[in-house]
């Protein structure tokens, strides 16, 4: 269907100040990035001037801490106090022409309608260019915030997810793409037999419809997952076009590309269907010193309470009062995965690490996959995750923004482009178009046999 | 504490291709104007040349008919299909400078948290010209797209608003304006002090916060409402900041201004802590006789069906199949209020009118109160309402756009000017400053003793 040679897709992962945790001490930072407009425009432009397919945004519904962190930890930290990520987009959305504009938005404390609207408008507002990207919430925290006492286990929060899937698919499919006629001289606004009425009945919602915006130049948004779990990655290989995937070996990641691919094709779906783009934490120097110069004056501006709390997260532990210049403790009550702890113990043993220079190994990345080089350097590594099929493109996390993004565009894409791996100019006017994904066709969801029907 | 004299306050309410129900059939009307965000530039920007307090978009979380009608007569109607308000409102403050941006969420299908957050997240981003108009849904037909199978009573819905808006407003200050330090050289990202922690529990709702989205540069977003009942009233007059009504006569007018401002002093509050701001469906001409013509040429647009179905809803009454050229029938039965059915039916009889005339008669203007003439006509009435008391401005509905905008910038806004009574440049930047409301200090809220406490 396509003769031109596989290109890999990029993401832009923005967090206010930059990825790297300490990144908003640096004196290149804008730290009140999280509130600062111009800030996001500049960043948009710049990814747009880069070619970017899109603009990735995470969210959290909750605060400051996580239950039993000290406050004033948390006072340390530089992510808190930042625009609603579908506010912000819209509003990028009126300054930007071809970047694609994704969210995150939890189907654990949202309504499917609301959400099937919001994305649809700003959609509808920036010429087909929105992507959600679909969560279910982990964080006990934002419970708390949404009159839910206890959170949700794992398995029902999936099941609500899939079920919110269907239904905001359903609803993104209640017009044809030609249903509004706004013919003047009749005065027939719309036809009545190109609306399809959703009657969603199920489990978790009961939803009506149609939805009150049309369809959009893309057909519908696209829809964006981060899922690891079995859970997740059924989910992502019925109903995902873009999975964000943390890896950190070209192994694993192909492993992984490979399995969601494969779920993919029970659901019916074609490879190409899905793009696989692991995150990675991205340092560019013109050189590899100079970017080596830049990671360690990040690490060197880590706050040790933070530090301290960003491994105490990872491990699942609470690693307050230890010293931290000794040993990482082994015998030690674990909250999060087991499986976590065992790794980040066994790597603390292997190498005879104190606390603080375990946390000088992964706090400032907070577990992101990070590479620290020359342009050469990192699209070798690029370029083997692309050809070996570990990756259909990689979600770009720059460590510190607005410099660090001005570094990949300027460094990076073009030796991208020197080998052939990445455009030159966007293929198409929508996201769907750039992403080389299919636009749904009017309807294309109901063969599958929902509850839809068409309403004369 | 202002030594100026009173000038009046101006929102722009825009719908899509105008208020009148036939607007979108006009050669000048914009007709796919829902979604075209280009149409709402131009009206945005028309609105700010024009010194507009705010632009204030209404909102439907439903479809296309309400229970009952046919789908073919709602295909005649032509707003249905547009932009949700707050995506658009975030894009639109991209773009503009002063104009404040005000957009309808409703209490009964929404999380205060969500609201909350996404008012301060385009709050911040627009500089400070964000309004939230507080609803609580009447329709029940939207009831059918959130999952819950009988509408709340209106007692209900007024008590979980009254919860709502309290929740908000105390999630609005859980930072002292400075809060946000981010010293680079300390490490300190915000001052733990100046949090707030709402630990809010109550009936409907329980939320922790504090927020994460900071104080914004006018302390909180402005809170709108329309209540006509007496919970209504009760409501903004303990909460509201502007009060959109609908009003016809002054007298009636007069007693609403009055009523809803000794509610406010119930409450300790002054009487400019509200504005009154009755609606107005305006049709502006260089002459009366230019106005009534453009008024005549949208009535002999107005389909039949929708007549018919216009008069059917406001009257609470089904007239399909009724002869248009009879009589309004007096035995039939009524499912809306039994007052309004009374006093259309009224009118009916007084006049000898037909169902073709009565619809005529009240159907484009969708029983707003409507204004046609020149601007000093125009200019005559408002000052009367303005200076006896009725008002303290007006909700501005352009019969048509964009030209009707157009027309009330360029031919009305000058006479305003001419007589003192309305701006010749923004007071301030805030939509607060112009609107002449007092910014909310630091915690005022929290005097009437809310669950909130400061956190150490």
């Amino acid at each position: 269907m396509n003769n031109s040679p596989r290109q890999m897709k990029l993401g832009a992962f923005i967090y206010p100040t930059g990825h790297h945790v300490a990144a908003w001490r640096h004196p290149d930072s804008q730290a009140d990035g999280g509130v600062n407009f111009k800030h996001y425009i500049e960043l948009a432009q710049t990814a747009e001037r880069g070619l970017f397919d899109m603009m990735f945004l995470a969210d959290v519904l909750s605060g400051v801490t996580r239950q039993g962190e000290p406050v004033t930890t948390a006072a340390r930290g530089s992510h808190f106090g930042h625009f609603e990520p579908l506010t912000l987009l819209s509003a990028l959305a009126a300054v930007t022409e071809h970047l694609g504009l994704v969210a995150t938005m939890t189907t654990t404390y949202n309504e499917p309608y609301h959400v099937a609207r919001k994305f649809a408008s700003l959609d509808l507002i920036s010429g087909g260019r929105s992507g959600w990207n679909l969560v279910t919430s982990a964080n006990t925290d934002e419970a708390l915030n949404f009159s839910s006492p206890a959170h949700a286990l794992h398995a029902d929060r999936y099941e609500r997810a899939r079920e919110f899937a269907h239904v905001i698919q359903g609803l993104w499919d209640s017009w044809d793409e030609d249903a509004f006629t706004r013919d003047k001289a009749s005065g027939l606004f719309f036809d009545p037999t190109k609306m399809r009425t959703l009657n969603h009945s199920g489990k978790h919602f009961s939803v009506r419809g149609p939805l009150n915006v049309p369809r959009s130049p893309q057909g519908a948004p696209v829809l964006v997952q981060a899922g690891s779990s079995d859970d997740g990655k059924d989910l992502a290989a019925e109903t995902a076009e873009v999975v964000f995937t943390a890896q950190q070996k070209l192994e694993t990641a192909q492993a992984f590309y490979a399995d969601v691919k494969e779920r993919a094709a029970r659901y019916g779906r074609a490879p190409d269907d899905i793009k696989i783009m692991p995150g990675v934490l991205l340092i560019v120097g013109r050189t590899e010193e100079e970017a080596r110069a830049k990671y360690h004056s990040y690490q060197e501006l880590i706050h040790p309470d933070v530090g301290l709390m960003q491994l105490s997260r990872s491990a699942g532990v609470d690693l307050s009062g230890y010293d931290l210049d000794g040993p990482m403790p082994l015998t030690i009550d674990v909250q999060g995965p087991k499986s976590r702890f065992a790794l980040i113990s066994k790597l603390a043993t292997d190498e005879g690490l104190t606390i603080r220079q375990l946390y000088m190994r992964l706090a400032g990345t907070r577990g992101h996959w990070l590479l620290v080089g020359s342009p050469a350097q990192i699209a070798d590594e690029f370029e083997e995750w692309f050809v070996k099929r570990g990756a259909d493109g990689f979600n770009i996390l720059p460590a510190l923004v607005p410099t660090g993004l001005n570094d990949i565009v300027d460094l990076l894409i073009p030796e991208l482009q020197r080998r052939g791996l990445f455009r030159r100019a966007y293929e198409g006017r929508t996201l769907r178009e750039n992403l080389g994904l299919r636009k749904p066709s009017n309807g294309w969801r109901f063969a599958a046999g929902t509850q839809a029907q068409r309403t004369a």
